[in-house]
C-alpha cells in the first residue's frame, strides 16, 4: 500500500467509503454515489448504513467497524450528534481522512461548537484528517472523484477552486467559468485554505486558482502560500464579508471572523494575490488567464468597426489603468492605405469605413496584423460584428482573428455585437486563443488585472528583463 | 394629406425614398430594403439610382426631381460631396426630412466640415429637417420601419434608444436588452439628442429609455428634456468621452465636445437621468425597469440556498447603498418551524437546512412569501438553483418565484447557479415578473438603481407618501 499523502487520501482516494447517504439513488435523491458512477471513478466505494443491505446497486456495511478493506477517505453525512463518535471509528480502522459534509457545528449554535470540537479531539490524536464540517467536500475532474451529493459535471480544465462553500462547486459555470479541481474547506476546523491553496498550487495540470475565502486564518501561513503560488500561477481571490452586515453573517454561516477588510486587502496585494470585488469579474479573469498569452505590459490597441465602441474603451482603459497604445505610423500604414483620405486613424482604430471599401477581412486583417505586430503594443482588444456562419464569409472577421491570436503571444480579447453575438463568440473560441466577452469594459478589466499580475510578477524578478533585453541583443 | 410632425415624418414615415443604394440585395449586401421587407413595412418605398433600372425587385427612378409622388422621408447614402446637392432636391420636391447615412463630415476632416455646413445652407432655409449625418437612422418595431443598411431583428419591445452610434442598433441586445423604437442622431448636426429623447419620452408604448451621448449640447434646454421625461418613465444614460482620451475620440468620433464629467454627472442626476459606468449596466436597468414593479424603498430581502452567496450579496447591498431588511419574527416563523433547531434565521434568509428537511418547494415557499409579505421590504433578491425542466418537481423554485411575483407589487430579482442556470432563467422570466440576472451583483446594482429613481420621483412630489398614508388610514 505505502504511505500516502492527506493531499491524495483526499483528491485523489482510492477508495472511499460513504456514511449516511440516502437510500434512493437517481434524480433528485442526491446521492453521491450517482455522481461517483457518471464520472466513471475507477477506485473502490463502500457504503455504510445501519438499516438497508443495498444502496445504489452496492452492497452495504453495517457499521464503520466492519468494513473489511482499508480505505482512503470517509465521507460522513450523518446527523451532526454521531458524527465525533464516527470520526473515532474511523480512526480504529485506520481511514486517515474524512469529509465531514454535514451542517450544524460552529456555524450554528453552542451545541455545534461543542460537537466540533469532540469531533477534532478524536481525530488530532488519532492522525485522522478532517475536511469540512458544513462542505461538499473535494471534486477531482482528473482523478474522476467527487463527494458531492449535489450533481457535478465534470470538466478537465485547468482551473483550481478553494472555496468556503458548495456553491462554487454547484455554480462554477456562473462563478468561476469551469472547475477542474475544487476544495470546499467548509467550516475548515482542520483542513483550511492554506493547505488547499498549497495543495492546488503545487498541481502542474492547473493554470490558476480561484479562491473564495469568508476569512483568512494564520495570516502569516496563509500570505506564505499564496505568494509561493502566486509566482507560478495567479491566484484571483474574492474576499467576502468586506461589509460590516457581511462580516456578520460570515460569523454564522462558516464561523469566519472576517478580519479588516483594507488590511487584508493590502496584504493580498502584497503576495501577488489578484483581488477581485465581484463573482463576475473572478470568472471573467479565470477564463482569461486561462486561455490567453501573458500581458507583458499596459499598452492597449483597439481594432472597432465602431468608433462609440472605441470610446466606451478608451474610458474602460482609464478608469482601469491601461494605457492606450501610441501605434506607429508604419503599423497603420496598411490599413490607412484602405481608408477613404478624409479618415484620420489612431488608436481605437476604426476601420468601418475600411470594411465599407474593401470588405471585412481585407480591412480586418491588416489592422489587427498591423496592432500585433507593434512592439508598442501588450494586446489587442477586438471590436466584430456576430454574425451567423453563413455570413461569415461577407463580415465576419472570425477567421482573421483565430488566424493571428495563433500566430502572436500577445492577448487578444474580442467582444462582438449584433443578433449572433452569444453564438459567434462560442465559435470564435474553438479555435485560436483568443478570449470573447459579453461586454467592452468587461474585455478591459480582464486586461488590467492581467498587465497588474505581470507587474508584481516581473518586481519579483527584477532582473528579468535586463537578462531578456541581453540575451535578445 | 394634412401636415405631419417632424417626429412622425422620421419615425413613421408613410412613404420613403432611399437614395444611393447597394445594386445587389440579399445576405451580405447591407441593402436597407432587404431590412424593410423583412420587418413587413406598409408603406411607399421608392429608390433613386442614376445607372439601374431596377434594385430589389422594385422600379428605380432617376432622380430625386423625377418622383412622381410626394415622400416623407429621404434616406441618403451617396458619396459626401453630392450631399448638399441632393438635400436641394429633395427640399425642391417637398421632402421634408432626410437620414444622411454617410459618413465624412464634421467628425472627419475639414472639407467634411464644410460640406456639413453646405448642407445645413440646403436644409434650413427650405425646413428640410436632417438626422445624422454618419447615422443608420431610424428604428421603430411599432410601425416596422427602419433606415438602416445593417439587418435589424424587429421586436416591439418597450424600450427606446437614443444614441450617437449605430453600434447600438445592431448591438442593441448586448448593449441595451432590445430596441422598439431608437433613434441614432449620428453627428446630430440638425436633430440632435434633445428632439430624440422629446419624442421617445412621450411615447405611451415606451417604458424605458436608454441613452448614449457622447457630448450633451444646449445643455439647459437637454437638462429640461431629460427632467421631463424622467417624471414619466426612467432614462438611462451611458454619457461616454469621460476620460481624457475618450473625450478627444469623441471629438474625431462624432464632432462632439464631451464637456466636463463632473459637472455633466450633477446635472444628469439633478434631472432625475439615471446614469450607468458601463454598457452592460445599462443594459441590465432597462431589463429590470421593464420587468419589475417600482421599489419603494431602499431594504432588500435575500431568500437563498447558500450563506456564501447571501454574503456576497450584503457586501453588494452595501457598496450600493441598499439596506438589508430587518425582518420580522413573524415573517420568518413559517421558514423557522421549516428549519433545524440549531439554525438561526436573520435576513439572508439561508434556507438550505430547510429544504434538505422539507423538499425545496415547501421550504421556498415559506420564506419567499414570509419576505413578500413583509412591510419593512421593498424588494426580493432570490438565489435558487437553475435546474433541467425535469428536476424542477424535486429542487426547483420556479413555479414559486412565478407565482409569487405576480402576488405581490414588489421587484423580485433572482440569481440562478447550476449546469442548467441559463435555461433555467430564460424559462423563469417566461411567466411571472421577476428578473432573472446573470451574477449577484448585478442583481444588486439593479435594484439600488430603481431605489435611486423613485427616491428622486418622490422628491419631485414630496407629498405623494403623505396624501397615501393619509389614503390608507
Amino acid at each position: 500500500m505505502g504511505y500516502r499523502s492527506v493531499k491524495s487520501l483526499f483528491l485523489s482516494p482510492r477508495s472511499v467509503v460513504f456514511i449516511g447517504i440516502p437510500r434512493k439513488s437517481g434524480p433528485g435523491s442526491l446521492n453521491p454515489i450517482d455522481n461517483l458512477r457518471n464520472w466513471g471513478y475507477p477506485g473502490r466505494v463502500e457504503v455504510v448504513h445501519p438499516h438497508v443491505r443495498e444502496v445504489a446497486g452496492l452492497p452495504v456495511t453495517q457499521s464503520v467497524s466492519d468494513l473489511n478493506s482499508p480505505v482512503d477517505l470517509a465521507v460522513i453525512s450523518t446527523p451532526r450528534e454521531t458524527v465525533p463518535g464516527i470520526i473515532k471509528e474511523c480512526a480504529e480502522v485506520g481511514i486517515g481522512a474524512a469529509v465531514v459534509v454535514v451542517q450544524g457545528f460552529s456555524e450554528a449554535d453552542s451545541r455545534g461548537k461543542e460537537l466540533q470540537e469532540q469531533m477534532l479531539a478524536e481525530a488530532i490524536p488519532a492522525g485522522v484528517r478532517i475536511l469540512g464540517p458544513n462542505t461538499l467536500g473535494v471534486s477531482n475532474a482528473f482523478s474522476r472523484f467527487n463527494s458531492s451529493f449535489m450533481p457535478l459535471d465534470r470538466h478537465e480544465v485547468p482551473v483550481g477552486v478553494v472555496c468556503q462553500s458548495g456553491v462554487f462547486f454547484v455554480g462554477a459555470d456562473q462563478l468561476i467559468g469551469g472547475m477542474g479541481i475544487g476544495v470546499d474547506v467548509g467550516n475548515g476546523c482542520d483542513v483550511d485554505t492554506i493547505h488547499a491553496l498549497e495543495w492546488l498550487g503545487e498541481d502542474e495540470r492547473l493554470r490558476v486558482i480561484a479562491l473564495h475565502a469568508e476569512e483568512i486564518r494564520r495570516g502569516c501561513d496563509f500570505l506564505e502560500v499564496a505568494e509561493k503560488v502566486s509566482r507560478r500561477i495567479p491566484v484571483i481571490a474574492l474576499k467576502t464579508g468586506r461589509s460590516h452586515e457581511g462580516a456578520r453573517a460570515a460569523a454564522s454561516h462558516s464561523g469566519s471572523m472576517a478580519g479588516e477588510d483594507r488590511i487584508v486587502g493590502a496584504a493580498l496585494r502584497k503576495a501577488g494575490v489578484i483581488r477581485v470585488d465581484e463573482t463576475q469579474d473572478q470568472m471573467d479573469l479565470v477564463r482569461g488567464f486561462v486561455r490567453l498569452p501573458a500581458m507583458k505590459g499596459r499598452r492597449v490597441a483597439v481594432v472597432t468597426l465602431t468608433g462609440a465602441g472605441g470610446i466606451i474603451l478608451l474610458d474602460a482603459m482609464e478608469r482601469h489603468g491601461l494605457k492606450t497604445a501610441a501605434l506607429s505610423e508604419h503599423s497603420l500604414s496598411h490599413i490607412q492605405s484602405l481608408s477613404p483620405d478624409w479618415m484620420p486613424l489612431v488608436n481605437p482604430v476604426d476601420i468601418w469605413p475600411a470594411v465599407m471599401k474593401n470588405g471585412m477581412h481585407k480591412a480586418y486583417a491588416a489592422a489587427l496584423k498591423g496592432a500585433l505586430a507593434d512592439r508598442h503594443v501588450d494586446a489587442v482588444l477586438c471590436v466584430t460584428l456576430g454574425l451567423k456562419e453563413a455570413e461569415q464569409r461577407h463580415l465576419g472577421a472570425e477567421a482573421v482573428i483565430q488566424d493571428l491570436s495563433e500566430k502572436f503571444e500577445k492577448p487578444i480579447v474580442v467582444w462582438c455585437y449584433g443578433a449572433q453575438a452569444h453564438e459567434a463568440s462560442t465559435r470564435l473560441e474553438e479555435h485560436g486563443r483568443a478570449l470573447a466577452v459579453p461586454s467592452l469594459e468587461r474585455g478591459i478589466r480582464v486586461l488590467a488585472a492581467m498587465a497588474r499580475y505581470q507587474a508584481w510578477k516581473d518586481l519579483q524578478d527584477p532582473l528579468r528583463h535586463v537578462d531578456e533585453e541581453y540575451a535578445a541583443s
